[in-house]
């Protein structure tokens, strides 16, 4: 790492200037889109995926200069060294090689001697054959019943992407499967997932890194212990995802199988992995989730190849950098106009909240103000009848619309008011971003809209599975783009560490008392002591 | 209204001064905590809920000003005065009498000359009957089936609160009903609900005060098109929550039933009105709806008469305000340790943000700076493995807490690491605001952690549905006290209206072309005319 640090390059002051400058009159986002060919100027098309920026706060020369920290930066460096399992992930030392879990070109990517594409291959391969043998009757359950409900045993990275996916794809769940997820260490959340399968046709998915993720434990011995109450061997009812020689890593006996992932590819990152592969391929087929990976793919090329200037996950990482650190949103909002779509923020969220929420940039220097975004979403128009008066009245933030060309479905939609339902959704993402960024004066200050406010236009033109990987992949991208800008790691994540070890600590109390009931919590803060009190109480008082 | 504006008081200047202090490493929040009977002066019980602010960056002196700052708001007059039925919508010449509709006593709140609760009360006996009706098999749908599903048709405040009930009491959903919720206008929101239900077997609730919202009546258009065509007769499958007079209250013939909304109860408050009524007592039965009603009664009771001092919601509401004007964080996170309560986060987001998302107080004029804060949330633990690394380590913001001590479901949990799932459910939570608050340093700024982070904590007993109400009740209550501290009227909604006339104008554009293919689009900006052209043409180029 040479000495590119964000806070303090000449060009992020200068970028501070023309953020001042974006607040006068004259840059008034009405005006600015106004202009003839603003779309043509501040918009591209590649990987599949249409993006305009012109209803975002920027110019010409704020774009030029962007493009230039880019290049200070060396993001076209960075991306290409990640791609070519360079470990990027530097205070890990390890790897970040999700785009290789989708690249189906020959070209071999070494890890420490070893060709991880093979690797992967390899568990893509035997996914196939899995998911192809159970959908086949081959590979069933201890009482020979054909498996119809699969269940995801796993918490963050590895469920948010496949919840993502598996709710976008829905529609074309054929195969006769039930996917539920079983993330939290919530007694509540166990329950509702044991009442909707059928024990003798289920097959449970558990899958952790380390296979040592407590949530992910503590429900894995619940399993076990609830399938052996109903007179099941759990272990032909199990399949695993994890590390080469982890707990959970014992293939047939205990499990039916172990599918491999690598610390190459983080949680977050690793929807396209086997961590994705498992559940989708047994919940879509393996046919569709092939698809997928290839839209995936097809986006990682464009974000590889194109020049920066029509890259669009860097644009959007530039835009991303632009409205968090200069122009000072505290939060963006992705809305889809598509109900396929509804789980794609709280996937964003995590991808891109848990990679940039950093404070520290990847040299391990304090950076002068925290990187990253909060992220949040609700599928249009609902969210307009939630959020959008705030949005629209309250402190401005970015927003990315998303829309969709053709819908999954060809249901008779009738005609409302002249228009069917896709063109009534339609009509109401273009009113929103177009009146956000106009705004409208009146008057009366209470029905005054100040305009102004940001917002990029996504688009694909459906919702196969191709178009939901290159969705996925532009985020992928774009969030480690940003990173790249702000001169941050990524892949990391030890901001999540101390609360585990707290955690431990009060477990250790709590085990304490459930053993001796006279334990009595001595050693706990006052103001935790009253908190266990409460709960062994099982009262307010 | 007298002169009492927020940003211009002397007690705004004093208490910015006091924020500026908190700032100093001697207000850290880990210093701050482990004051002795710490928690003891900084929580309070009341109307069934336990709330610990011990972890905000408050001390005596602040709150002293905070609470002093709401008598020259007039806070408990304006309440009162809600409670009483005065007009205190002002813009809009309204009542907010959503109290009212879970109020048990005897007596009358008189609106221009009728009594309220009467009229509430008998719509409440209307759905009473109605409900036992459909449950005994007395009212079916047209082929004389008994119904067991039953689609919430409405958006926004239509459904979100019933969303969160259903969702917190849907382990006690006994009747045998499925509860399926159509908001959006998009085709496969339809398609998907469609699957799911037995037309013949299905009760339509289209939900909408004027009954001319237009995702709802675009949705009202299609499910008579789609039951006619399966042979049914919609009227005879559908029941209309809407105003009195309103298009949809047109009772037996072209309804089974029409319940009265009222212009008194905006959508975001009308879960204890029919709107949640109705389809919760066919869901839940009229007895838990009942019983939910009466936890908010409780806690509406503890808003009114408890002292500001001891008021939850006031106190709440007031950490609210002095987290988002004076310390100037932009967003607060709602993190249940519930899975049950895992849609709360969507509706407070709706309830809190539509209310007091506004630029405007309560007279009209201009406020200084908006009001109003970002809302979002998921379960705990879940949420930890998706955004906690950035309320970690990236920029803070405050962070609502809620804890069961005792879960719906008495399923075996057995015992990992020597604790049970609710247990180590516990573990977290405590480590999650304790690891906030007091943060660990590191000689790696990486594994460094600043603390300093604050967090309320709110505690329930049990998620029974009284529970469930006063949950809701305790979040409607602070936003309105939030909202009278800021001085802004939070029961209108004018925000919402400039997207809505701007989407009618692209609509018309539409359906032009719909009914002459050569329109060109030609009034259009040149932005929305691209769209235009890539819809009608299905492809991106």
């Amino acid at each position: 790492m040479v000495e590119y640090r964000f806070h303090h390059h000449p060009i992020y002051r200068r970028l501070l200037e023309h953020a001042g400058r974006m607040n006068g009159p004259d840059c008034h986002l009405g005006r600015l889109a106004a202009a003839p060919r603003r779309l043509d100027a501040f918009s591209a098309t590649g990987g599949g995926v249409f993006y305009d920026y012109s209803r975002q706060r920027v110019d010409g020369a704020i774009m030029d200069l962007l493009l230039e920290l880019a290049g200070e930066a060396e993001v076209e460096r960075q991306f290409a060294a990640m791609a070519a399992g360079e470990k990027v992930n530097v205070t890990e030392n390890r790897a970040a090689l999700h785009m290789a879990a989708r690249s189906f070109s020959s070209t071999p990517v070494m890890v420490d001697g070893r060709d991880a594409k093979a690797d992967l291959h390899n568990v893509l391969e035997q996914i196939r054959l899995f998911s192809t043998a159970v959908h086949q009757g081959e590979i069933t359950g201890g009482t020979g019943q054909p498996f119809s409900h699969v269940v995801v045993v796993g918490i963050g990275g590895s469920y948010l992407g496949t919840e993502f996916v598996a709710c976008a794809l829905e529609a074309f769940a054929d195969k006769g499967f039930t996917l539920d997820f079983l993330a939290n260490v919530d007694i509540h959340n166990f329950a509702a997932v044991w009442l909707r399968i059928v024990p003798e046709k289920t097959l449970w998915v558990v899958i952790s890194k380390s296979y040592t993720t407590v949530e992910t434990m503590a429900n894995e011995d619940l399993i076990r212990r609830h399938m052996e109450a109903a007179g099941l061997n759990p272990s032909q009812h199990m399949v695993t995802v994890t590390s080469k020689g982890s707990p959970g890593d014992r293939g047939a006996g205990r499990e039916l199988a172990a599918f491999h992932m690598f610390d190459f590819i983080g949680g977050r990152y690793s929807v396209t992995s086997a961590v994705g592969g498992v559940p989708l391929s047994l919940y879509l087929g393996f046919e569709r989730f092939e698809r997928f990976l290839k839209g995936a793919e097809e986006m990682d090329r464009h974000a590889r190849k194109a020049p920066p200037s029509a890259n669009l996950p860097l644009i959007a990482a530039l835009i991303g950098v632009w409205n968090t650190s200069f122009l000072g949103y505290p939060q963006t909002a992705i809305v889809p106009y598509a109900f396929p779509l509804r789980k794609l923020a709280a996937h964003i969220q995590q991808l891109n909240m848990e990679s940039n929420g950093k404070s520290v940039d990847a040299s391990g220097r304090k950076l002068d103000e925290p990187a990253g975004t909060m992220i949040f979403g609700e599928p249009g128009t609902n969210a307009q009848h939630s959020f959008f008066q705030l949005a629209h009245q309250g402190k401005a933030f970015p927003i990315d619309f998303i829309g969709v060309l053709n819908p999954q479905t060809q249901l008779d939609e009738g005609k409302f008011k002249g228009v069917g339902h896709q063109q009534e959704l339609w009509a109401n993402l273009l009113a929103q971003s177009t009146a956000l960024a106009s705004g409208a004066s009146n008057d009366d200050p209470a029905r005054s809209f100040s305009g102004n406010r940001p917002s990029s236009t996504i688009v694909v033109e459906d919702l196969e599975s191709e178009s939901v990987g290159r969705l996925l992949a532009f985020y992928e991208a774009k969030t480690i783009f940003e990173a790249f800008v702000w001169g941050i790691n990524p892949f990391d994540q030890f901001g999540v560490e101390l609360g585990k070890v707290t955690a431990g600590k009060l477990r250790t109390e709590m085990a304490a008392r459930n053993r001796d009931s006279g334990h009595d919590f001595s050693e706990v803060d006052p103001i935790n002591r009253r908190y266990l009190q409460m709960l062994f109480n099982g009262r307010l008082a």
